[in-house]
């Protein structure tokens, strides 16, 4: 076995794609979402109807159960969605709040977990937005969400952030990854600027295996342009 | 009358002292809040039991009736509260979910009655906190949701966000607010850097007069040295 990893949104596009491949690399994989993924070697199943705290109550339960003594390497929180809504939108409200509970709900139990369970020199990934760094009027919520896992990932570099020693918490800035419902809905766009979701899962594992990871606290600009994808802190 | 101001939160240290001092310039005033003030014109409660939209829904229909067609000069939304814990805190979640629904859940509303009640030339302003600007790691769900009020006011700034013509939306962010629960907390602290509620209820009704008012999207640090308060675009 290579490593242990989990990946929270493990059976959403990203998150199917990070556990198929590190799967194959021989890592033992537990995913945190909805829906089990049959490839995982564990499933820690999140209730949907319960409140933040109760998902953080009865994710930590789980992957006590699970990993039982064991660390894990990685922390891989992939969680999220895409919902529009200015101030003038009846639904801005009702998307933020969405938004929030995909974006920033999963980004913080993800903080939890990597306090109680992953490696001294271990990683933590979350998931921000590069339209995120400026205003984002046309998505009031999803800014906003994006914004506060930005925050979080700053906060968790510091020295007494309650992260394991040595290890590290960045976040991934995309701006828009290959995904099949980004196809469906944008099927005019060109897919040469998306960002391949292979091109993450095999960048996460090089940053695992300690190749080019970067500083703590980085956010990182995941531009992709002629089919070339760059992570880049700015 | 002088004009016609909102103030979400109207019934805490800041709010009060907001809504009496609006009402001595002969400003008619509405206080959106847990509980009533008796000295604004008129209140809509908040019922703190009460989902996100659910409370949206309820805010804005009490407004329609208690406004009718009259239109706002300014929305001050000043609602917040504090709570800390790092990643390794088993609160962190909880006191994350009380900062969001305390600061973010009533700026959103802020910005759905800006776009509904506010005039055209009206003031939106927004409480975020200086601290923010950086990472928060001893106070990570208060970072979280004041980076998300950040956003928000970077957000309303911009053309099509369903603000108002010629509106403007800013944020004021505070260090240390002098307010009673403050002093008891803090009891031997350095007063002469915490900043007056006064100084921000004075500095409030200037701009809602015209005088001085900040670019639209301004992020103010609130800077208080030696009982010297400046508001500061960085």
């Amino acid at each position: 076995m290579a490593g242990r990893a989990l990946v929270y949104g493990g059976k959403g596009a990203l998150g199917s794609t990070i556990v198929s491949f590190l799967r194959s690399k021989n890592w033992w994989v537990v995913s945190v979402d909805l829906f089990a993924n049959e490839e995982a070697d564990s499933n820690v199943l999140v209730n949907p109807e319960a409140s933040w705290t109760s998902q953080e109550t009865e994710i930590l339960e789980g992957l006590s159960t699970t990993l039982s003594d064991n660390r894990l390497d990685a922390v891989l929180c992939v969680a999220g969605g895409w919902a529009g809504g200015n101030a003038a939108a009846a639904d801005m409200v009702k998307n933020a709040d969405l938004m929030w509970k995909q974006s920033v709900w999963s980004s913080a139990i993800a903080a939890r977990i990597a306090n109680l369970h992953l490696k001294d020199g271990g990683l933590l990934t979350l998931t921000g937005a590069r339209p995120a760094r400026e205003g984002t009027e046309g998505m009031m919520g999803y800014g906003m969400a994006k914004a506060a896992v930005h925050q979080l990932t700053k906060s968790l570099a510091a020295d007494k952030s309650g992260m394991p020693a040595n290890s590290t918490a960045v976040a991934i800035l995309p701006v828009t990854l290959d995904t099949p419902m980004n196809r469906k809905f944008m099927p005019n766009a060109d897919f040469s600027a998306w960002t391949p979701l292979q091109t993450v899962a095999e960048t996460f594992l090089q940053w695992m295996e300690g190749n080019d990871r970067p500083a703590s606290g980085s956010l990182l600009d995941v531009v992709t342009v002629d089919n070339q994808t760059t992570f880049t802190a700015a």
